[in-house]
């Protein structure tokens, strides 16, 4: 139980430039179905009634929602530990930046003591390929062929709905790395990629590639710490 | 593909006295997400312009929907194999025999080839104590005790992808790599770790780490493919 408490108050769930108010509404209520309290909007549509309405029971959801102008401003002020976009189109496999993890895959690899943030896109388009670079990864809910494509708020209820799935029966030991800790470890592997012989643009792919495996794999402090360790003695390898 | 196949194809969705066209939609939405078609709506609301405008591309199932006036009349007429209801106030008044079933549960039960009709009751009091009476098992969303009361259409859409959770839908570009490609990607990560200054303990803790997360990544074909491919520079170039 201390898990599940830990797990719903370290998720923050972003709602980037929603286009219609109930939607935030339906939003808030999935969120407090599940216990999650923390609701972020960037650049919003007006509040209107209709989101107060729809939010039902969790008007103290949307009340309580925290609001920026843009996904930057956000993440600069809130420095979350790991950022994870959703999608209904995913890429395929030659789109680095879009191959996601299914529902279950992130309730697996989601630490409850990390300040988790999920991002949902506009209704229309979703999140940009550049919000979706900035995620450290990308969760997208499988659905028919036919038509993948899910209003948002079910996508949310879903994945809301997996985080919470199995939850009693997980236990919790590793310590997760920060923020900080991930960035020195994704320097470390850049100033690698830089001392070989590459084109440009491959080594944006290798970076982004390490980045999205060291995201998706919720990497601990210790691991980390291991591999930084590592990659700066492979640096003063190649260097001296 | 087949078993998937003559699931959607077996499942009904039955909505009892819906109030609102709009969810009527959202419900016809979320059945196209997971394949399934046949919608029946019992004693419904006018099917506005806003029933179709929310099922988008699920347009086709408002439009083919079968309309009776009651649950008896249905059931005389399409006499199904399985009767199932869903609740989001599980317990409380209900026969002890209908502890309701997790929607995790449903999926382990329900017989891809028996006529499956799911239930959906009015979203203000849901399905009366009768009518859940008449159905052979009862389905409640697991959720936080402060606010258990979902969306109909959320808890539609949450019980669609966990019966089809574990069959074989696929999220494309999800092509995880095999067995071999890890592994000749991580004895790529060995032969570098043995050309540093450092203990063998070590070397073993780092090589282990890097297992770790590229399995708890589920590292894809494409992103193996590139990772070898530094991996191996890196090692030319620290031998070079």
């Amino acid at each position: 139980m201390e898990a599940l408490k830990m797990l719903a108050e370290n998720i923050s769930v972003v709602f980037v430039e929603p286009e219609t108010p109930g939607n935030i509404g339906f939003l808030a209520r999935a969120m407090k179905n599940f216990g999650l309290r923390t609701l972020i909007l960037i650049n919003p549509c007006e509040l209107e009634d209709e989101a107060y309405y729809q939010a039902m029971h969790a008007r103290d959801i949307v009340e309580g929602a925290l609001i920026y102008r843009d996904l930057s401003e956000m993440i600069d002020s809130l420095e979350p530990d790991f950022l994870v976009g959703t999608t209904g189109v995913p890429g395929g496999s030659y789109n680095v930046d879009r191959i996601p993890l299914r529902p279950s895959q992130l309730a697996d690899a989601i630490r409850p003591s990390s300040g988790t943030f999920i991002l949902f896109g506009r209704e229309g388009d979703g999140l940009s390929n550049e919000e979706i670079g900035l995620c450290d990864m990308v969760v997208s809910v499988p659905t028919s062929e036919e038509y993948p494509i899910m209003n948002i708020t079910h996508a949310a209820a879903i994945i809301f709905y997996e985080l919470f799935r199995d939850r009693e029966f997980r236990c919790e030991g590793l310590e997760e790395a920060s923020a900080l800790e991930k960035s020195l470890l994704l320097e470390e592997m850049d100033d690698i990629l830089s001392l070989i012989d590459i084109p440009e643009h491959k080594q944006r792919v290798a970076s982004r590639v390490f980045r999205n495996i060291t995201g998706r794999a919720f990497i601990t402090a210790r691991e980390a710490h291991t591999l930084k360790g590592v990659l700066r003695r492979i640096k003063n390898r190649m260097k001296g």
